[in-house]
């Protein structure tokens, strides 16, 4: 495994999982960092984000706890308690200053914490930190995860090496209650606060915001970036040799870490990117991509391997785009066309096979304006429905 | 059934289905009508849509044409001129000038209508008329309903009896494409037409626009309604002792039409009113209960019978309405508070049980403003998943 300079990693057992399964992790810097978070934009969110996000401006954080097996979602002031509970247990047993703690909970909603589950083993959970550790980490955040999720790179800035490190688990939602998708970026580059902003923002938009699996908005969704600066690099701004080859390497470990939560999403057995090309503005192509990836007769017929266009079509017409010319559009299926000026081919053998393809590309053509823009979604088969409907009790 | 004074209908297969079942019907008045007709927000809309549009303008209409099992959606200039083609075989036939017919249909889309099918049976069509034909009329229309919907009513109007016939086709969308949700109200009561299209405008958005089977919306839906004035009864404006009393039997009438086309949809095993009240605005409150209802975690815990309120409340938080404040927020099913001021109670079997009923009633109070709305909605099983993945081949 990887390691980021100065970074340790832990993951232990606390006991929020009935499983016993890893449900409590730890991410520690030697030296504190500079660091930016983008939240859900729920208007529900849970507890550790309501302090973290204070925590957050500080920009002094060294270190993040997040626990799985219960969200800290709808707790109310007891559950703001509960996260104020870690974190003053964190700073007295690792002596370090509160401020230097950001606190992530996934798993269930609308049950308080069992916080001393948690601080009873905080001290394990820093003695048990190791550079190497980053996989009991992944371990520990994963909820119906069906693997972990972990990309890296090593990137060469002038005579020094720096590494970039990110660690998520999955949306989609579960029993008995939602998940989360979270995500941590970890590196060692030195990089002027405002442009790791920026990058963390831009990159987070090209893929986490790009995703849907059930079109649901979770209370907990979190992408933290942290750099400690430790790579003996000259510190990185926007003007920078490096900069844009340090952005697309942030963007490619975001855009595949995006990638394999769509992937594992539940029941799915498919993904699919969704291009909608030809819009006036960006912000139209999303909503037409995003109306087509959260279309149930859509995403059914990706499950069936269907190509059926006029579910696209309808989509698009149903986006709330009033600008769309019907006698205009075109649809393609992996490279091919199958819609011209809004009517339809004949369905080939060709549609027929590519739509049982894992990966499926989807151009949908307005030929209005120049913006364009994509959504990544899954299917939506049996598994899902068995996954979400099952009684809570 | 129920007579409407100088109505026929008729029902008869020409054979766009395959199985032979009827698919071509008829309403025909013995005069010209009043008539207002509300239509399908989608963007993307079929042929006779888009012809009728101009016809339902010059008020002039006698009769209603409608196929199923082909849209003629998608289907360009061609589907156009099938569209006029009707219209000129049925005014050759019948003797009736072309802009007396309104031509609606339904089944397939991107497939161009075999229109000699439904030409070579329009003279049959007309021959076969009767006043109390009313269900070969219903049957005609259906694509994947379960069953015919019909509602009627009679009212006293002075010395005189008006009667209000309402009959539909259900949403839900079906293999290999889409089906549309058209619903025909005609009349024998005198009425203005102003009054008579607020009416119809009115009943529409307080039925058949606040209801959700699976959040796409067609290109092919239409509401008509068709008023020919023959019952003798002074003409109704907004100021007739009666008015009031024809709309809320119109609403009831639309309002029944519209739970069956809920209950009869794909793979619908119970429907859900949604009421969501304390927003500032009605739009904002439908806005919440329109996310709520097409939440896939929402309905899959309705068809679990899962009391699962995280799920409501995270589709609250994601509408899009900003002034929500998840400390104030109350969930009731069935009349029971569930949720207070944002915190869940204990599911208590009352709630486990009452998740079971065919017909569940959610209420989520904002706390905030005065406005309030509602939708119906129905949950999403295995057996939608397996309708709408089919292969179309």
């Amino acid at each position: 495994m990887i390691n980021v300079k100065g970074f340790k990693f832990s993951g232990i057992s606390c006991g929020l999982k009935k499983s016993k399964k890893k449900d409590l992790g730890l991410i520690i810097s030697s030296n504190e960092c500079i660091s930016h978070a983008v939240f859900t934009k729920n208007k529900v969110i849970a507890a550790p984000l309501i302090v973290s996000k204070e925590i957050i401006n500080k920009n002094k954080l060294r270190a993040i706890i997040v626990n799985s097996g219960n969200a800290n979602a709808c707790t109310g002031d007891e559950g703001i308690r509960n996260v104020k509970s870690v974190i003053n247990q964190a700073a007295k047993v690792s002596g370090l200053p509160k401020n230097n703690f950001f606190i992530s909970s996934t798993g269930i909603i609308g049950e308080q914490l069992d916080v001393k589950k948690i601080n009873t083993k905080l001290s394990k959970l820093f003695k048990d930190a190791k550079p190497n550790k980053s996989v009991d980490f992944a371990e520990a955040i994963r909820t119906t995860d069906k693997y972990i999720k972990i990309e890296s790179t090593k990137i060469k800035i002038g005579n020094k090496t720096g590494t970039l490190l990110g660690i998520a688990k999955g949306a989609g939602m579960i029993h008995p209650n939602m998940a989360t998708m979270l995500c941590y970026l970890i590196t060692d580059i030195k990089i002027n606060k405002s442009t790791f902003k920026k990058f963390i923002n831009y990159a987070t938009k090209n893929s986490f915001n790009s995703i849907s699996v059930d079109g649901d908005t979770s209370t907990n969704d979190t992408v933290l970036g942290m750099s400690n600066g430790l790579a003996g690099n000259e510190e990185i701004n926007l003007k920078s040799k490096s900069a844009k080859k340090i952005y697309g390497e942030i963007e490619k470990i975001f855009y595949n870490l995006a990638k394999k939560i769509v992937a594992d999403g539940e029941g799915s057995t498919k993904i699919c990117k969704i291009i909608v090309k030809g819009a006036k503005t960006e912000k139209d192509s999303k909503k037409i991509a995003n109306r087509i990836s959260t279309s149930l007769l859509f995403k059914t017929a990706l499950f069936g391997s269907d190509p059926n266009w006029g579910r696209i079509i309808a989509a698009v017409g149903s986006s709330g785009v009033n600008y769309i010319d019907q006698r205009k559009v075109d649809i393609y299926i992996n490279k091919k066309n199958l819609v011209k000026n809004g009517l339809g081919k004949k369905i080939s053998s060709f549609f027929n096979r590519t739509m049982k393809n894992k990966e499926i590309e989807i151009i949908v053509d307005l030929k209005i304006g120049k913006a364009s823009s994509f959504v990544l979604t899954n299917d939506l088969g049996h598994e899902y429905v068995d996954i979400n409907s099952l009684y809570r009790t």
